[in-house]
């Protein structure tokens, strides 16, 4: 058996449906797929890293990489940008690693463009009250910040079927076998991997 | 959460590969999972019942449903009709039930023409040399016969590009694992299920 060239996952899904838990959950149970590391402008939080939790840089060097199109995607959010650095995950991909990256339904789409063989996941929830009820749990945001995520939201469910894959997250448990099962089928299709007679 | 319309699922592979073993491991572990009963004209054994091992028929019904369009393949082996009902299999299917049907290479290739929606598995050996060590293992046939399986394993394995998935028997456990992510990651894919807001 041998594997040939990675496979990119692009996990998405509204804020609040718990895309990151059920991926954190996964990722240790499987070998040779890795977790794309986002590039950002912000600053570090006290407990993230460097090239562990993104990759910190200033605006100038984040757009002098826009301008050299080293970003699958990216965009900017309350002042700050983000993007997805291309060159990490063509190295694990030419390695015949796979690779996941977890991001809003935007970037998602701007990715699907680009890598049209990417197999894209949508994490939804099992409906749109069991959403709110787990926005408004949160107790963190205001009245105008939780309806302004719900329109986000009612916007990005409708662009399930534009994706391979839709995980509804209702009980984590089942989710998260169906998730994995997702990683490991993909990498018995047969345009991933060949038979070598001998 | 609904779920559409059910999966066909064609499990295929050469004689002596594992794939009956395989499934028989898998199919208890998942729900909604059927396995298609094939049809024969050949001789009950002692431990076979109709409508379980297989639906045994006589020739001149056998000929009546090939007539009437009631198979998705048939064939001949050893002076005896061999198929596959189609009733059954859509019955289940429409109730959005999935149906997993073993079958030989060139019975799955019929069916491939006829149910390009169908999801196509491969079982394969890990090479050649294994699959030749195991049909000699056997020690129930003469070398001819052998030789025969091996000629048409060796053609049977130039198929496995028109399949979805390959499956390699290496290691059950391993095999099994894979096996059954790719039934539970057909149920997710968009195609076979949507989102519901309320």
């Amino acid at each position: 058996m041998k594997e040939q060239k990675g496979t990119l996952f692009v996990l998405t899904g509204p804020s609040g449906v718990g895309k990151g838990t059920l991926l954190s959950r996964v990722l240790p149970t499987l070998d040779s797929l890795f977790l794309s590391i986002s590039a950002t402008t912000r600053s570090p939080r006290p407990d993230e890293q460097d090239g562990v939790h993104y990759y910190f840089l200033n605006r100038g060097q984040f757009e002098e990489k826009v301008r050299n199109g080293e970003f699958l995607e990216h965009a900017q959010f309350s002042g700050n940008y983000y993007g997805t650095p291309s060159g990490p995950i063509d190295m694990h991909l030419a390695r015949g690693e796979d690779v996941v990256l977890e991001i809003e339904v935007q970037g998602a789409m701007q990715i699907r463009e680009k890598r049209p063989d990417a197999a894209m996941i949508f994490v939804a929830p099992p409906d749109f009250p069991t959403l709110e009820a787990r926005l408004r749990g949160r107790q963190t945001e205001d009245e105008a910040a939780i309806a302004l995520r719900l329109q986000t939201a009612r916007e990005e469910l409708k662009q399930i079927p534009k994706f391979d894959y839709l995980v509804i997250n209702d009980d984590l448990t089942r989710a998260e076998e169906e998730l994995k099962a997702v990683f490991l089928a993909e990498r018995s299709r047969t345009n991933h991997r060949t038979f070598h007679m001998s």
